[in-house]
């Protein structure tokens, strides 16, 4: 956050002065998404579904190549089957929608009442293993029939009491991919690929730099043996899980019966994985590269590039301004950028110039062309950058324009990546001190509790208890223990133990 | 169906023997779907998604083009809402999984149980007019905020006792377009402008004709004024409904309050639409198209267009073959068929010939190539059409295929086309006479008696009644008043009326 003389700001609070406010706005300001009346659900505009619609085709491209398929299960989980797996219903018991009843009537005052009570009440899917493990068992009987890569493009229901807009809400959308395989190594490989799958998308699409790790066993999914994560570093300097890709051991094919006959005969259970993200993306995008004047779309996620705005001064110069922007539009839009075609939108509204520029600035759009008679008698538009103060205009020449878009796209790609990494870099450090640590997650000005330092690396002994004790006290937890860190022994700050395991502290999402 | 000399059949019992029972087997032979044991719903599996993926692609472009933009809505939606239009959720009231609580906990025998009841219970949508209703109301102020053009891809749930996979389910997928719009005239343009695309999608895509119409007072959608649809004949000469499209008046903006001010300041109801094509489409395409041998699937929806089998004879020839096969997938890659790239799988399981064959012909993929040491010296391979007998082979030289394959495929289509095109005209015929109408539908042969005539066209001037009681004698309804039919007056045989509505009567699925 840019501390600094006071200018006037797109919103209200900023970041500075209210980060959750401003997120809040950020939403709302770029018409991206709603709270509903519907508890906890939320509303995904076209604004901002078209984000979504973008990071699936890119994944699904993704998954299909790794050798994936789609496929779909029911939304709904017989009890029986939920509660197969001890470890996953208990950590799923306390946030279930139930389906009890599967009609309505009216009762005797004429109100409509749920009715026909089901044999077996239904849990509306959190997440799919038991449902997938159950076919699973049906599907494998061989080792000819593993491994069994499958994705699923879903919604998921998991009921929160405190609920935030795509960071945690009661029903959200993801993909959640599930395969069987013959052998550990094989499962282990896969959770590690899809891991790397996602780090490398963050990085690639949405500009965020993200920490491959695996979670402590306090933060697992419940019933996997190993659960890997992508942590990303909000501007708050708040963490947010972007990712999981789980390791399930044969947990879930023990539960569900997913046996085959291996080459040498035997019996033997499959062993399982799955890995998901959700919408919640769009949240982490939002909260690492947006501003005080609203959204920041990063290029390769964006679905619109470029918003050409035609200036019109009178009515006489309306039709010429409108065709010039028209063959520019079909112009730019038959250019590539990352591979695909540049995304051009024409702003003919009925709005004064300037509420459009706030508009499109607003709405996060990378590139605003702006073009009225004068531009065209000079034969040059006037181009502003996202990234760029909202003043910092440039006059391109017409016939560059094509050549040059591209390139100012990647610029801006670039911009956002450094800076997120830079960010990233600056409020991590290393602690070998307690204190020094737990000092670090201390509000600096009573005005900003929320203010704080940001990643904390140390080595960790410590055991759950301490764990469960620093969330309680401090609401610090460990985001994960970093895949890439250089193997090195050192001493644990809280149990003056020596280890090698160094983990990343945080608060977070 | 085909008489004639018994041959051996991929699929026990054949269309002739039994329709519904060879209906579940080519879905079982093709790997395309499964029933899960969670009561009514289906697990579509990747052969069957894949189709459902096209499907969506192709219509998703088209919503697209003519101006809609994807959003989404919850899944739940509050009892008190989904209220508010009386003929609408009596017209659901019967088919609602109905959520009623948000946890579980153990009870004193240690049965997990749900637990924390909602305040108010939560229906999963059978459809969203209600809950979009709802949002439409707070965007829409004035004329100048209209028209919303929307559509969502979703699940939706309509709990059904008596199911069949992909025709009936109670959860399947769909995409429902949502609009509203300032004036009647506009709202109706869009009913039908939709109603027109699904039409030509099915024709263009699926080869299924199918006929236009309105649907009679009985069969409209609750809440409606008026629905329109599609219907398609099957092979059995039943009627399918394959999409509808529903201009919904002023129904639902009443009831959600969808109010606007007008360019002449007055306060005014919005008019909507909403229009909606399911997996059930896939149902459709199986039972026009597939035959006793399996799935025969329509190319310009097909996942896969041709498929390649190496020939093995002994191991050392087996890297030549395997090597020649992928050369050539990868050219037959690089070619368009409908402006699609040519979709290409080489089968290099360790199976026998024959097998594979017969593998790809029960999961009907157009073209099937066979190449082995003879092909490959010879420089030219064995091709076989889905649409022809198995061993109707051609020989073509291998460096003509890039030219033919697609060819191949657009005749494939036409064979297809023409083939349903045909059925449906030899099928349906015109009545004026009642006996002679009824008699249409009572079965010809005592051992076959869902065997019947078809489609019934007649001059109806009948009321609500008279159709009801039609229904519960004969099975049969009214298909829908198609659009397309030139007017003109006759007698309705019914009632010896004149009039100039012209129905269609069926069976139906």
């Amino acid at each position: 956050m840019s501390q600094g003389q006071k200018v006037k700001t797109a919103i209200t609070p900023t970041r500075e002065e209210n980060y959750p406010e401003w997120y809040q706005q950020v939403i709302k300001v770029s018409d991206i998404a709603e709270n509903s009346p519907v508890r906890g659900c939320m509303v995904i505009k076209p604004w901002g579904y078209a984000i979504w619609e973008n990071i699936q085709k890119i994944l699904d491209h993704q998954f299909k190549k790794t050798g994936h398929e789609n496929a779909y299960f029911p939304l709904f989980i017989p009890l029986s089957f939920f509660q197969k797996e001890a470890k996953h219903v208990d950590g799923f018991a306390t946030e279930c929608a139930v389906v009890t009843h599967h009609r309505l009537e009216k009762n005797e005052k004429g109100e409509l009442v749920p009715a026909s009570p089901l044999e077996e009440p239904l849990i509306v899917r959190p997440t799919s293993e038991m449902i997938i493990g159950e076919m699973f068992s049906k599907w494998v009987q061989s080792y000819r029939d593993l491994p069994i890569l499958l994705n699923q493009w879903a919604n998921v229901v998991r009921w929160e009491m405190r609920t935030r807009m795509f960071l945690r809400t009661s029903e959200f959308l993801w993909q959640e991919g599930h395969t069987a395989h013959a052998s550990k190594e094989e499962a282990f490989e896969e959770t590690i690929k899809m891991l790397n799958l996602y780090h490398q998308f963050c990085h690639e699409y949405l500009a965020i730099p993200v920490i491959k790790g695996e979670k402590s066993e306090n933060e697992r999914f419940p019933g996997a043996d190993h659960t890997f994560c992508i942590e990303a570093m909000m501007q708050d300097r708040k963490a947010l899980q972007a990712g999981t890709s789980h390791f399930l051991g044969q947990n879930f094919s023990k539960a569900a019966a997913i046996k085959f006959q291996s080459k040498e005969g035997n019996e033997e259970y499959a062993w399982t994985t799955s890995w998901g993200v959700t919408t919640r993306l769009i949240g982490g995008m939002i909260m690492v590269h947006s501003d005080d004047d609203g959204l920041v779309l990063p290029p390769r996620i964006a679905n619109t590039h470029v918003v050409i705005i035609p200036i019109i001064h009178s009515q006489e110069t309306q039709e010429t301004v409108f065709k010039v922007c028209d063959d520019l539009q079909k112009k730019l839009s038959e250019k590539l950028y990352y591979k695909l075609p540049i995304m051009v939108k024409v702003d003919k509204r009925d709005e004064r110039g300037g509420e459009k520029i706030w508009h499109w600035i607003k709405k996060g759009v990378p590139i605003r062309i702006e073009i009225g008679q004068k531009e065209i008698q000079d034969k040059k538009v006037c181009l502003t950058m996202r990234t760029k103060g909202h003043k910092e205009k440039v006059f391109i020449p017409m016939d560059e324009l094509d050549e040059k878009v591209p390139l100012l796209l990647e610029e801006i790609h670039q911009t956002l990546y450094k800076k997120a990494t830079d960010h990233l870099e600056k409020h991590t450090h290393f602690f070998d001190d307690k204190e020094k640590l737990l000092n670090f997650f201390k509000p600096k000005n009573p005005d900003h509790p929320e203010i704080h330092g940001g990643f904390a690396k140390t080595f960790w002994a410590g055991d759950t208890a301490l764990e469960e004790l620093l969330k309680k006290e401090y609401n610090i937890t460990i985001r994960c223990i970093p895949i890439d860190e250089l193997k090195k022994e050192g001493i644990c700050p809280f149990t003056s133990m020596k280890t090698t395991k160094i983990v990343i502290f945080a608060k977070a999402y």
